[in-house]
C-alpha cells in the first residue's frame, strides 16, 4: 500500500522578505519521512487572506495531510486560523476549551489574559486541539488540515504531539554514497542502476569542497535489502 | 508604482524527504528585496515531469517573474530544463552556443565532453543562457522563467550574473525593535498603530531566548522617513 501523502504551508511575510530564514520545512521533511508520510509539495504564502485560502484548498484537496506553520500569535499579522476556516466555510470563534488551556498557562506566569491573547482560543468548528508545551496557545486540526505555530520550539514541539496520532507508512530507507568525481563522470553508470532497480529512487547531489566536485549518491527505498544489494552494485561501478 | 512580483520553484526529492536542507530561498528571498522585486510565493515541488509543469505554468502565469532552483545537471534525476520547455509547449535540443561554453569549461580542466554533459547543453527554443562562473553548465531564461542550478554556489552565483538585467522597483526599507515582553503584551498598541500608518507593514516575530519570551516587530516600508517616523512611535509605545 502506498505511503500517505501529505504538504505542508508556510505562511509568513518574514520568510518571502528574506528576514527569517525557515527551519520548519526542514523538520518536519525529515519526521514525516521516519513516520513513512510522504511530503510531496511545500509551499510559503504571505499574510495574505486569499494566499493562504486558495493554498489551503489546493493543497488540502490534493493530499492526505496538510500541515501548516505560522500565524496563530495574538498580534494583527497572525490571521491563519480564520482563513483556514473561511477555506473550508466554516465559523470560527473563541472556544471553552482552548480559552481554559490559555488561562491556565498565563496563571501560572501571573499574567493576564487579555484581548490579544483571547485570538488564540478562536477555534474553528470541529477542530480538535494541538497541544502546545511550551507557551499554551493550541494548534488544531481541521478536517485533514494540522495548524500549528511558525516558531520553530513549538513547532516542533507540536509536531511530536500529532505525529503518533497519524497513521504513517512503511518508513522509506536510504544509503549514501560520497563519490569524489564530477556529476558528470557518474552519470551514465548511475542511470543505467537506477533503470535496473525500478523500485528504488536513485539521488545525485553534487558539492563542491575546497573547489572540487563530488556527488552524494541516495538510493531511498522501503525495502532495505533491496537498498542494500542495489548499494552494493553502486560501490562496485564506483570504487573508492 | 508597484514592484514587480515573482515567485521561486525549488525543484528536487532531496529537499522534501529532508535530507537537504534548502538554503536558495532565504538567499533569492533576501537578494529580491534589495533589488526592489517583491518575493509573493515559493513552492517545493519533487523531481516529477507533472508536479514541475503544472507549477511552471501557474507561477510563470500569476508573477512578473519565475525562478527555478535544481535539476538542470546531467544526471537521470536532472529533469528541470525538459520539462519548463514542456510547460511552454517548445522543444528542446542541444545548442552550440551552450555546448562551446561547456567544451571550453571542460577542456581547461582536461576532461572530456561526454554523453551525459552534453545534457547539460540542451535549452529550450527561444531561450537566453544565464552564465555559470562556478562549473561551466549554464542556465536559462525563458520567457519569464529563470531556471537555475541547486547548488547553492552557483545558484549565487546565477542570481548575481541575472539581477542586473531585471527591472528592479523601490527596494523595502525596514527597521526591527527587540522588544522583551511577551507578544499578547504588545499586541493591542501594536495593532492600532499598524492600523494609522497603513502604508506600511508591521510584523511582528516572537522568538524565546533562554525560557523568555520577546517579540522582534519589525517595520517595512518603501518611504524610509515614514518607517522612522513609525519607529520613534514604537519606541514610545514599548520603552526599553
Amino acid at each position: 500500500m502506498p505511503n500517505p501523502t501529505a504538504a505542508m504551508l508556510v505562511i509568513g511575510d518574514e520568510i518571502l522578505s528574506g528576514r527569517t530564514r525557515d527551519a520548519n520545512m526542514h523538520h518536519l521533511a525529515g519526521r514525516l519521512t521516519e513516520h513513512g508520510i510522504d511530503l510531496k509539495e511545500v509551499r510559503v504564502v504571505a499574510d495574505d487572506p486569499r494566499a493562504i485560502q486558495e493554498a489551503v484548498k489546493a493543497l488540502a484537496g490534493a493530499y492526505d495531510h496538510l500541515f501548516t506553520s505560522g500565524g496563530i500569535g495574538p498580534t494583527h499579522d497572525d490571521i491563519t486560523a480564520e482563513n483556514v476556516a473561511a477555506a473550508f466555510g466554516l465559523p470560527i470563534g473563541v472556544r471553552d476549551d482552548a480559552r481554559a488551556i490559555l488561562e491556565a498557562h498565563y496563571e501560572k506566569q501571573g499574567l493576564e489574559i487579555n484581548e490579544a491573547r483571547l485570538r488564540m482560543a478562536r477555534v474553528p468548528e470541529g477542530a480538535t486541539l494541538i497541544d502546545n508545551p511550551v507557551s499554551g496557545a493550541p494548534g488544531f486540526t481541521l478536517e485533514n488540515v494540522h495548524v500549528m505555530a511558525g516558531v520553530p520550539k513549538i513547532f516542533e514541539a507540536m509536531v511530536e504531539g500529532l505525529l503518533p496520532t497519524l497513521t504513517g507508512g512503511q518508513p522509506v530507507v536510504s544509503q549514501t554514497l560520497r563519490v569524489e568525481r564530477g556529476e558528470g563522470d557518474i552519470a551514465g553508470p548511475l542511470g543505467a542502476l537506477a533503470e535496473r532497480y525500478d523500485a528504488l529512487s536513485f539521488g545525485s547531489y553534487p558539492f563542491i569542497v575546497n573547489g572540487r566536485f563530488g556527488v552524494n549518491v541516495v538510493i531511498r527505498g522501503q525495502d532495505e535489502a533491496e537498498v542494500t544489494r542495489a548499494m552494493q552494485d553502486l560501490e562496485k561501478a564506483f570504487p573508492a
